[in-house]
């Protein structure tokens, strides 16, 4: 094994690249040698700042000797003929959540990458938040007792962030489940152990100018009894994030005056300029995040143990004990996401995968599904795809 | 119809009527005329608090000429028994929540009171909270369109506090389910407009010592397609009245360095002394509940409209809109609890009986069985007694 930088390509350059840039520009465990995006202003950019190729298409990069693992930043319906193409070209892939639109696609890319001998890892997902993190080794040490009951919610603007028409088709895999419930799902699913086995739930579309799944609540059964409460609205009106300190998603501080900004903003865009808005969001095109003064979060998580129950907070975690209340701070990285570097370093260095695998991400993807499901059918959905999170390793 | 104040006699002088006499004492349209305890030393405070005659079972109290109707305040087991004897001696009833244990019981009760001609008022419960009523009335305005989804938490101390046996076996009406889910039952019921339709549940029991519910998670839908996530922890660890501005469920501002009280207090206690300290809460006990500074609450609620998601707070209703947010307060009366009073006066001097009637509180009780069948059998169950909220009237 070598300790050289991870020689990385970036399938896409749009919004999920940018929320990595803070990382990929800190992380000396990462070298950008290439990359493929559709704009040319972007593949510039790219340039200009990383070096390296840039190529039109996907098929392109997948083909370039200089890249050894390929970061999959591509709409998610793209993900599953890129990662299957990026497999076949013996290339390591990591990408972004949700794996795919289709479980159909899923366990086509778990296939490619097993077949191909490369590690598929999902991510990033809030599942790597160091606080979500911390608060899996403080309920797998047993300090607290089992782990009983999990709450999650988050209340956000996310369906009136400036969308391309695709984003708003569940078909396509728009809407909340596939980019906003996998997270949840895939903390809840990482605090619990990973084996769900039934799912209950009830989704809402409620706007008929933005056609899609903007809101869910269900409950989540697991093999080992726990259960977990997960709800999410993306209609931007209560912002839980009152509830984590107002800090934002990303872990910058949030002005309370700025509430309503996702709405204002978009009031009274038409298709044409709200693509203009959104193209704002990708790489070359303006918006570059301010580094986090916090860790990332997706909204209140409640933990039962039984003798405790955790708080996750944007800083750490919140003991909540029977007669005494503590805290224990997740350190901050100097790179954001240090955690989704941590999980290629380890696979690709060291042949350890993480937990979020291809096939972790399936079953993540299985339970969006469940929800979709559930709520139309008006029944308990069981699980098959489940898989558990592998026992706790030593830090290395 | 008389305007003469309503004579009242209370069965029961334990917690329940601890927790009125503030009303009673502030509210001059009841004036209590007579109770009935097993205890001695209640009775003797009752009488030199409030005169009035004294008996020392409900037989003879519903047998008081002087009586009017009857506060059934005794453990929850005996509801039923003396319901039924107050409405078959003529009086109307306001019985706390919940109606019963049972649903044949409950049933039972209401056709009793049906068959006597006597109003049967389930009561109080936190449905009769200000903000709640508000924000019914906020609702039913359709100022912010169609109400969709509605989310209810609560985390509290309830298992600790201290308790007769009997309060901590199911089968008797204890733990949480009867005591506590029936309040947010209650609550989400009145916002949703009553009429649930199926339930999805998982409940937790968690502490050997303390053998029954302490917890439950609950997906609640309802008939006009709203749905609903009920979350209660009564295990002591986090307490969700932070996110209540610290205020406590009886309204009083709560010290953060308090935390943990229930459980110390509780700590060593053997059940003779534990039976105690529950004494010590009763009337003539020693403890009088200071006069609070907020409107009671039952914990955090989220009601999604389309146009806004209304959050209650202990002292009115926060109007999340989607580009601004504003608050409407409930002003706080002299007496707490005055909408309890305002139920019985409208329904015995007007003919105009609340929403949380018996037939209200039984489809309340038969959602908490709900919940129990569904944790037992892992089974979406449907429900068969709901009833709806009348059509909101104007005030009176």
């Amino acid at each position: 094994m070598t300790s050289e930088p991870i020689r990385l390509g970036v399938a896409g350059l749009g919004r999920a690249f940018v929320l990595m840039l803070p990382t990929f520009r800190a992380d000396t465990r990462l070298r950008l040698t290439a990359a493929a995006a559709p704009r040319a202003a972007s593949r510039t950019a790219f340039r200009g700042e990383f070096g390296g190729t840039t190529h039109a298409d996907v098929g392109a990069l997948c083909a370039d000797p200089q890249v050894e693992a390929i970061y999959v930043a591509t709409p998610h319906q793209m993900h599953a003929d890129h990662v299957v193409a990026a497999a076949e070209a013996g290339k390591h892939v990591l990408v972004d959540k949700p794996l795919a639109v289709s479980l159909e696609d899923g366990a086509r890319m778990v296939a490619a990458c097993d077949r191909a001998g490369v590690h598929l890892i999902v991510g990033p997902s809030h599942s790597f938040d160091a606080p979500v993190q911390l608060a899996r080794q403080i309920i797998a040490s047993g300090e607290f007792g089992s782990l009983r009951m999990i709450q999650a919610l988050n209340y956000t603007d996310f369906l009136y962030r400036p969308r391309r028409a695709e984003e708003l088709r569940t078909d396509q895999g728009g809407g909340i489940l596939f980019s906003q419930a996998v997270h949840q799902i895939d903390m809840v699913r990482l605090l619990a152990g990973g084996l769900g086995q039934r799912v209950s739930a009830m989704t809402g579309a409620w706007d008929a100018a933005r056609p899609t799944e903007g809101a869910y609540s269900a409950l989540l059964q697991f093999e080992n009894g726990v259960f977990a409460t997960l709800t999410y609205s993306g209609y931007a009106h209560f912002d839980s994030d009152i509830w984590m300190g107002n800090v934002g998603e990303l872990g910058h501080d949030k002005d309370p005056a700025a509430y309503g900004t996702a709405r204002r903003a978009l009031s009274g865009a038409d298709p044409a300029s709200e693509a203009t808005l959104k193209a704002r969001r990708t790489y070359g095109g303006g918006e570059s995040p301010a580094p986090p003064q916090h860790h990332e979060h997706f909204g209140p998580v409640i933990v039962a143990c039984d003798r405790a129950d955790l708080r996750l907070t944007p800083d750490g975690v919140e003991i909540n004990g029977g007669t005494s209340r503590g805290f224990r701070a997740a350190p901050l990285h100097a790179a954001p996401r240090a955690s989704v570097v941590d999980a290629l370093w380890q696979a690709l260095r060291h042949g350890q995968p993480p937990v979020q695998t291809g096939a972790w991400g399936l079953a993540s993807l299985e339970v969006c599904h469940a929800i979709l499901t559930s709520a139309a059918t008006g029944q308990i959905v069981d699980l098959t795809r489940q898989i558990a999170a592998p026992t706790q390793k030593e830090e290395p």
